[in-house]
């Protein structure tokens, strides 16, 4: 085998953002050597890799000249240039997960037919090839409200997604290629974290519940394992692992489901990477998704997906009021807290909703860390100076 | 309180060994600015951390100029000089732990008298300002055989200590100052963590049991939490407290102990800073020992130091008939075993006996964690290419 640790090999990771810093405490950790690209000076991950690089993740030269420095290539972040990807997996560098895959989530029209295809459950749905052809479907009466919309492409942290309940909320669809999803009235939403390697091993974290606040439509906690019924669960994973082998995934691959009000199990939409639904896994899994993820891309054997301990995620995003240098008002408060961790990714500057960081609540009672995470919620506020 | 996440704030830590590195990951988590001294260019903390300066710990001038570039200045080593530190402090840059503290425990006959002052229970002694007046007391028979030697200052991983059976093993001694300690017999060597912060809060952690090989006089394991009576355990970390607090000491303090035949605690040495036997706490802990340094040592609130699960740490040493480059052998196959993380220092070179690294292993089991534990010490091996 190819020795990875304190030895001449080289990963590249294209993005330096939180989840590549987080994917950096496990290369050091195992001490491998690794480059990084990013196009943000300041990037989180530009200490702690070995070697840093400023430049344009979409840039087909760019990720190139990069992508032949190192030995196995991979990203934090679905956008980069895959035809860059496809050309360095012609000269036999290694990319997980492939570009081919990363071709199909790219474009949420193909990742939706590609469900279709293989027999994967998800919402039905309708493509439209521009905003014009959909305005005509709902004056036809073909395409009737209410749905939601989804842009095909640069959707991202709720944007380029729409709940469509009225003609106003036309207004706010963009131009491009996008569909039509039925609104699927579902119970819970879950997401379930599914690692296979090249050898094709493959292992499923427990499923993940999102709990939403009860007015506002945001997540608000993500709570390992879901209170759910173990059937459930066991169908969630089992439709995971169904989705990772259909792709033919390396690496990780996190699957966001909707539990229908009938339990039916329906795929909402994948991302390939390390995911925001598997940061509990830090402080609560055997082995966390970052380390998981090294393992699995460079065909090393799995690791142990449970739980250790109940594992409860709150997100730290710039309070709404505020933007400017970064202030986290009542850390120590919530650092007083049993089993609190707050994460903090190095952003300087905050401005409204912006992900700045996360904390994990963890708990040999599941009940009692979300009594905690209320806490902490009630308690944290991400302002400026 | 002053704000140290995301802020100008700035941590000194002299030394940029494994603990240092280990320490970094949790500044990065809390995203804390840190500088770093050590000698070598090729320091394992030399990335990770903000700021890196190549300098001799031991130079008043390099120390003094390096502390007052940070707010708080602490170490993970303890060969530093402690003359800056103290000129640091009346500077008003906070070193913890104290000066004081460190001129106490770098000097072990001043840290034996210390322990009788304070009335700490320790094992018998001798004090001699050199080689010769030990030689003398031998001679005549004020000092009898057998007795363990160890050197006041410079003693590390074992060199400067010896135990003196017959007169041959007395040609073993250095000529400094020394002091000759009486052989008790022991059931057990324990070790506790007991982590303090200015503010007085004080923590211990559980107490860990060093297990060693039945023939050769070498720590194989560290199991946590020790197997031995609640009774024993509770006085154990009492004493720890007890030790920290005589000290006033600031940070973690770790406490290696004795179990004698009959149950009584005698206090072995201390280390004022994280320690070898608290490394399982990073996968084991709610509170990893290195994020609870950074709390103490920050004057923030101490975290949880029980275990989630059972914990046993694995040193990686250089096998014993290798130099040169490194490479672990059979590194894939302790992957593949339950509950097992490899940490490699990332040190190049491989030389006998060098700490290259440590596995922990953890099992909600502990007796099933110790029999993995003897798998991993079966298969790895530290070689070299």
């Amino acid at each position: 085998m190819r020795n990875y640790f304190s030895s001449d090999f080289k990963l590249g990771i294209l993005g330096g953002g939180q989840l590549g810093k987080m994917m950096l405490y496990e290369t050091r950790k195992f001490d491998i050597h690794t480059h990084v690209l990013d196009p943000s000076p300041e990037a989180p991950c530009r200490i702690s890799c070995n070697y840093f690089e400023q430049g344009d993740l979409m840039d087909y030269d760019t990720v190139i000249n990069f992508g032949r420095k190192v030995d196995v290539l991979t990203f934090e972040i679905e956008g980069v240039n895959t035809d860059a990807l496809r050309q360095l997996e012609k000269e036999g560098i290694k990319t997980w997960p492939s570009a081919d895959t990363l071709d199909k989530i790219q474009n949420k029209a193909i990742q939706k037919k590609f469900y279709k295809e293989k027999d994967i459950p998800t919402a039905e749905f309708e493509i439209f090839d521009n905003k014009e052809e959909l305005l005509i479907a709902v004056e036809k009466g073909t395409l009737s409200l209410p749905f939601v919309w989804k842009s095909a492409t640069g959707g991202y942290d709720g944007k380029g997604v729409a709940v469509i309940k009225t003609r106003e909320d036309l207004d706010q669809i963009t131009k491009g290629e996008c569909i039509a999803e039925s609104l699927v009235p579902f119970k819970n939403e879950l997401a379930v974290i599914v690692a296979r390697n090249p050898s094709g091993e493959i292992r499923t974290y427990p499923v993940v519940e999102m709990e939403f606040h009860p007015t506002a439509n945001q997540v608000e906690y993500v709570i390992c394992p879901a209170r759910i019924e173990e059937k459930v669960a066991e169908n969630a994973r089992k439709l995971a692992e169904k989705v990772s082998e259909a792709f033919n995934h390396v690496g990780l691959l996190a699957v966001e489901m909707f539990q229908t009000e009938n339990d039916e199990i329906l795929v909402n939409e994948v991302a390939p990477r390390p995911h925001n639904s598997g940061h509990y896994s830090i402080e609560a899994s055997f082995t966390n998704q970052f380390e998981q993820q090294v393992r699995a891309i460079l065909d090393l054997p799995l690791g142990n997906t449970e739980s250790k301990v109940g594992g409860i995620m709150v997100n730290l995003v710039g309070d709404k009021d505020y933007e400017g240098e970064v202030v986290y008002e009542n850390i120590e408060k919530i650092l007083r807290m049993d089993g609190v961790t707050p994460h903090i990714y190095g952003k300087k500057l905050t401005r409204p909703f912006r992900k700045m960081g996360h904390v994990t609540i963890v708990n040999k009672d599941l009940a009692e860390a979300r009594r905690v995470a209320e806490e902490v919620k009630n308690s944290i506020k991400v302002i400026s100076k």
